[in-house]
């Protein structure tokens, strides 16, 4: 990985860029009429430029040699776009309907070409925070993790591709490690870069730094998260990640892309929709107290799940006489075994994904990164009671996961830590 | 990895190529005089010569692109050297007592020159057949097991170095391929190499094909194995990889290393002693009833699992504030969490143990590869009664092994079902 033609990107060097590449400035009609740039990365890690001329319009996408948000103090690889490509690529060629298309990969730059989510496309953690309903969401967030998990585990792959995959991904280690880090351990320990909403919530971090089962349930997961290569996994799939209008539902970023557990992109999402649930008193008003809204986060996450069980399993039969070596069909293809086999497999996916979800509440709330949920909340006390419910929750759903049976009964506990 | 440089040896190639190169020559004090070479090669998968000559001696093992035993229709990677010598070297790395001294690797040759374990030296599993007493076998093979597996897992490394490494051994990808097919997915299907003592196991074999609870079982212990990268695993740790004397316990043969459950390593080894063990009754006489020896081998069994245990939580207690990465010491350097992650993290790999132990058995009867331990026994009748309790054990131990808190517990059962 060679940094030698290596330069950060303005507007101005951006426009030499794309006249001299076919693939972009194809995308233009290959003239610069009308042409607008606007850098809008509001992420805390890359640059994000939106390219539009009256012929046609694209992303461009630059990861620099260090995190954004803080600068060249925290370095981090730009090495993370060739993942980000390789991720939405495969994504894509599982799942075309939720994934944007890339149009150019540039390694040596670390620049990613892809299409422009015109508008009304927006990040999908603003339209939560602005009540706005969604009615495909599930239907749409279901396919894409059913499609891109199942098609990256070993119940699709056979294992020399599996191992090829899982070979290639490892060297996305430091964006891993990343998500370790402020995912597994800082929550729990005194660190430089964790904050809360204080003075309200001090005692309630000091208590998950002091929560010796919280901490044992959390190196399990950890443990899982470093170990276990079930399927590509997007490795950031928060609400941030996804961009949507009532039509259409695109997920991106998958820069955090590695071979990991399924749950953690499941609980990653559902987690994030129950953080959006657990806001919502925080942005209440006279006009609209937000009761049906919360109702409708709720359907939403129970029709997640049950749409993913559905769709997921449904792939199982599909290809279950296909490549996959997980289950052999002279050995598993008998009705009742393959419905033994998948209730076990599903309920342990549950499991992991109230797990994994679980520990991503924790950390958006006594963290580093926090929410743009809750952070939206101006009233720090008001802020505070919202984050603390859903603190509650999801230690409580850390350490209780194994005990629920159905995406229904978490439903319920959400409902009633709010009773 | 080009294969033009690569040709089979012969004793009269071999000669030439040690006088090619000076790793080997030197061993010899660069002559030939009384030189001795014997191929000695009993395993299934390479050709095997010992050099001896009167200035000092030496192995050279060679990979040939396909399985020794069943010739070229069946064709496997002779890369497989590459990755013996990388973990030899690894291993002993850790634990110099218990593992062989690599001279000379040649990768395009496929060539391995080590230490030649001179005679008293023997497998493990003839000693264990003839009835020989290995006073210090628990404790060598529990430090083998101890210090490999710990020092390669994230208790001690760090997640950069364990990517990187894990990476390197998903180019192994064709023999874990093997095992897989051999260990969980063969003896539970009508396979073309399946065999079994008939017609008295028939019915048993038939049994074990026709178990859903066992294949729901199976199926778990296949994921963990495909997709857990705990440790470096030697990957076929049966009592034919080891070889002894009653002071000296040398592990060979990791060919099918990679990174993979601890479990399986574990369970590999009390599983084939647990085999030794119901094949007693086979070897018994007049002379000697074995009932002394048995009692030997489940000391042994019940003494490697303690003493694993014991040097496992050692190492992680003297290592705690490391590198590694799974448990970092602000977090978890309190008394009373680490007395309850490490109470579950081992018992978590007596489970694992179990389950991988109890396959490992179970393929070993009615899969293609057996074991001398059964084989040497002439009179089919009595073979097969060893067989099938054995394998009723080991059909119990996967099923249930969660039941076990310790090995203590284990052994009561392996007398049980012999009483």
């Amino acid at each position: 990985m060679t940094s030698s033609g290596f330069r950060p990107l303005d507007d101005k060097s951006l426009v030499e860029y794309i006249k001299a590449t076919p693939a972009l400035f194809s995308k233009l009609a290959n003239q610069l009429h009308g042409l607008q740039i606007k850098e809008v990365g509001d992420g805390n890690l890359n640059f994000v430029y939106v390219v539009i001329s009256s012929a046609g319009s694209f992303v461009i996408k630059q990861a620099l040699p260090y995190i954004r948000s803080i600068g060249e103090s925290w370095p981090m690889t730009k090495d993370r776009a060739y993942f980000e490509a390789t991720a939405l690529r495969e994504q894509r060629r599982w799942c075309s309907n939720h994934v944007p298309e890339v149009y150019h990969f540039d390694r040596e730059m670390a620049v990613i070409g892809m299409r422009y989510l015109e508008p009304p496309h927006i990040i999908l953690r603003k339209g939560l925070i602005a009540g706005i309903e969604y009615p495909l969401l599930a239907e749409h967030m279901s396919e894409f993790m059913a499609r891109t998990l199942f098609f990256t585990s070993l119940l699709y792959h056979d294992t020399t591709e599996h191992k090829r995959a899982v070979a290639e991904f490892c060297g996305n280690v430091e964006l891993c490690r990343h998500t370790g880090q402020v995912v597994f351990s800082d929550p729990y320990k005194v660190s430089q870069y964790n904050w809360w909403t204080s003075p309200y919530l001090d005692r309630d971090a000091e208590a998950v730094r002091e929560d010796n089962i919280l901490k044992l349930e959390v190196a399990e997961l950890k443990s899982m998260f470093c170990e276990r290569s079930q399927a590509l996994v997007h490795g950031d799939l928060h609400t941030g990640s996804v961009m949507v209008t009532p039509d259409s539902t695109q997920v991106i970023d998958p820069e955090f892309g590695f071979y990991g557990p399924m749950g953690f992109d499941i609980g990653a999402f559902l987690g994030n929709l129950i953080l959006a649930y657990f806001a919502q008193d925080g942005h209440d008003d006279q006009v609209n107290d937000r009761k049906t809204y919360k109702k409708w986060i709720l359907k939403t996450i129970e029709q997640t799940w049950n749409f993913f069980h559905k769709k997921f399993t449904a792939l199982w039969n599909e290809h279950r006489n296909g490549s996959g070596e997980a289950y052999l069909p002279e050995i598993y293809n008998n009705p009742e075994l393959q419905l033994l086999t998948q209730k076990k497999y599903m309920q342990d996916l549950l499991h992991d994904t109230l797990g994994f979800g679980a520990a991503k509440m924790i950390r958006r709330i006594v963290g580093v990164a926090h929410v743009e949920d809750f952070e939206s909340i101006v009233d720090a006390s008001k802020r505070a009671n919202c984050e603390r419910q859903a603190l509650v929750f999801a230690k409580m759903l850390l350490k209780e996961r194994r005990k629920f049976q159905a995406i229904t009964e978490v439903v319920s506990a959400i409902q009633q830590e709010q009773s």
